[in-house]
């Protein structure tokens, strides 16, 4: 066994090995030994690792005969997957937390899996030690899963938790989250939502069975969400949250996507309301979650900590001893079957609702004018409000399912109305049926 | 592949295998075909059922050379346990839904599939299609978990459910359910706690590797929780679940009770008060939902219907594929490893916390002898207040942690005092650090 990187998640890896050691053999049923460990600077100081294992040649180290597994987490896209794939070839086995890669460039590495009959496993890439691949990718293997909406990423749902909770604007809750280490000093692939992004193409591709990476998901961070937004949501008794959205889309017949039919899938990033009574409203601080909707199954959420040293560690010594069991038994696990090749849609094809508050000029026949926009580019309104008079008139909207496309249009044109002073707020709403 | 049993599980099992027998086919990699289904009464109406496909040769069936996979939905010990290791004795392996047996007797089919290297799958059999078993066999497997905390019973729940919102008394509430078909006509194994009971052995033995059957779990159900005891939660900010706990206890000299050592696990099932903070407080209505905590991964959650046909069937698929492609393979999946042989510790010797509301005589001196009762038993009282006066006097004490042979001799004692009227409600406290 080999691992490559011995960073926080690395150090957390070989900390468990050594402490656990009598355990994980009883459970695999054989020791599991380190061969060795590939780090770029082999004079760091790392406590509990034993400096004697270090060796700054990678590449010579998965090919080792003495290595049958390689434990990747140095992250990002190479050297991370010429090594991978030189260790698949040279009949090893891999398990990764490398999120970033799988979402950008997984069929590479699915495939040599399949060629090299290596096992590749990767539970740790998404939500840490949240048990949410495996059940995707083995439990609900014989059902079918219409929607995957989930909290993946916790800098932003405890930026999010901040603003609701202590009506923090965006700012000063990512200041705290950087003082507490919830976000790091440059948050960009956290609050621009690309970290989620990988992750929603990871789960939609295991939950539809279907090629789908990091470029096919429309993505929006929450950079933008104003005190104005949390508060609407408020008073929608909903709350916002960045969701990741895996949805299977209908065919305009009404065929509801089962297996390799329906129009396609809609995968997608952005801050939306959420109902407080749904199960994803009450998930808390850096907590991730995911919430499933299948079949037969029903709605089921998995829950936990997405993030951190110990549980991804947790998730890889998981992995770890699934893979050591297929090796000891000779034979791999099963592989990623993405058969179904159904077309990711654009996000303006994407059926969803907003919540549109409108600063309006106070008088007759506004709410008219502001329903007929509406009405001209084929949105249903569900119910419209006015709050405030004078110079405080504002018009809360919400509508039915739309195509983003049709809503997105009706906001230009409000945008464009005389008597509208501005478009104080447009938020998605979801989790609701 | 063949089917033993087909009521409510069965037959969604043949209607989802015949619904989705392409996808079914492309995720395994081959097509899975029903040879036969036995069944007790062969005449009776069963819609989507191929009638051809029924025996009542269960027997002949499990041995049948076309069938190298059997799926029992029988239920109860006999006979489907002879059938099961039958079927395992031929080379068969097996998928089952059947708690019950596993809790009796897991070992002896655990032993077989060792023996004759079949897989023995069996997710269905807790928590209905939550995604359970899976994560805490294999996701979990590299983690070193403390404790498990479960409503894994839906009839249960929903009963204690409607007398927390509706301030309803046990009888009614049972009614009602009954009414719903969430409760069956003879209620006796949901509300006195024998399902959940089994389903805890199952939880703790995967959770602990070590041997637990239901035999040695502590069980009390729900027909004595009164509407006093859901009041008396309801101003602790708590509400009453029935949970099976499934604990780690440490050993005397502080050991945490790693692998082999600490002085044994607790398994135990009872109505108890949970903060309404706990995310386990607002699993409603007849879901199912189970709290793990393990030392890497943290807290993790998982949530979903617990029981039902179609849910059920989910499971079973799921199983089915997962076993269908080891089967194709060539090589079984991972066996059940009670390496532990960690002692399971008898009720008093558990350490819980208690809530106790003592209706009492309202005189001076009351308070401290109430609280003498509990220090000769060496039992520390965390908070105790007095509500009501005169005849409606009354203490409620909520104490630390103490064994629970103390805090049960504590009642005892109470019951005994002059100035105790009657022991109004006695309930645990759990889900707290």
């Amino acid at each position: 066994m080999a691992l490559l990187g011995c960073g926080v998640v690395g150090t957390e890896v070989v900390r468990l090995l050594n402490e656990q050691a009598d355990d994980l053999a009883a459970r695999v049923g054989a020791p599991l030994e380190l061969a060795g460990i590939a780090v770029r600077r082999p004079d760091r100081v790392r406590e509990g690792v034993d400096r004697e294992l270090l060796t700054t040649d990678a590449q010579a180290l998965v090919t080792r005969d003495d290595v049958d597994i390689v434990i990747e987490v140095i992250g990002g896209i190479e050297p991370a997957r010429s090594l991978m794939l030189e260790a698949m070839k040279s009949g090893k086995s891999v398990i990764t937390a490398n999120k970033a890669l799988l979402a950008e460039d997984g069929a590479t590495l699915f495939a040599a899996a399949r060629e090299y009959g290596a096992d590749l496993y990767y539970e740790a890439s998404v939500a840490g030690a949240i048990p949410l691949l495996r059940p995707l990718r083995e439990s609900l293997v014989g059902d079918h899963v219409h929607r995957v909406l989930g909290i993946v990423n916790g800098t932003t749902n405890y930026i999010l938790d901040q603003m609701d909770t202590h009506g923090a604007g965006f700012n000063d809750a990512l200041e705290e989250a950087q003082s507490l280490g919830y976000a790091e000093a440059d948050p960009t692939a956290d609050v621009e939502g690309f970290d989620a992004a990988a992750k929603a193409a990871i789960l939609a591709q295991l939950a539809f069975h279907t090629p789908v990476t990091a470029a096919d998901v429309h993505r929006e961070g929450i950079t933008e969400v104003s005190a104005a937004d949390i508060a609407g949501a408020k008073g929608m008794d909903c709350v916002v949250k960045l969701l990741a959205i895996c949805e299977r889309v209908p065919s305009a017949d009404g065929h509801n996507g089962d297996g390799r039919n329906g129009r396609g899938v809609s995968v997608r990033v952005y801050p939306a309301m959420i109902p407080r009574s749904h199960p994803l409203a009450s998930v808390r601080e850096a907590y991730n979650a995911v919430f499933v909707e299948a079949k037969s199954a029903g709605s089921l959420m998995f829950y936990g900590a997405g993030a951190g040293g110990a549980p991804t560690a947790s998730a890889v010594l998981g992995d770890l001893v699934a893979v050591a069991r297929n090796v000891a038994g000779g034979t791999p696990g099963p592989v990623e079957v993405t058969y179904a090749e159904l077309p990711v849609l654009p996000m303006g094809e994407t059926v969803t609702r907003y919540y549109i508050q409108v600063d309006v000029t106070d008088e007759a026949g506004v709410l008219a004018t502001v329903a007929e926009e509406f009405a001209r580019h084929g949105v249903s309104i569900q119910a419209v409000r006015q709050v405030g008079l004078g110079e405080e008139a504002q018009l809360v909207v919400v509508t039915h399912r739309a195509p983003d496309a049709a809503l997105a249009a009706t906001v230009e044109g409000l945008r464009g109305l005389d008597i509208v002073r501005e478009v104080a707020s447009v938020m998605r709403v979801e989790g609701e049926e």
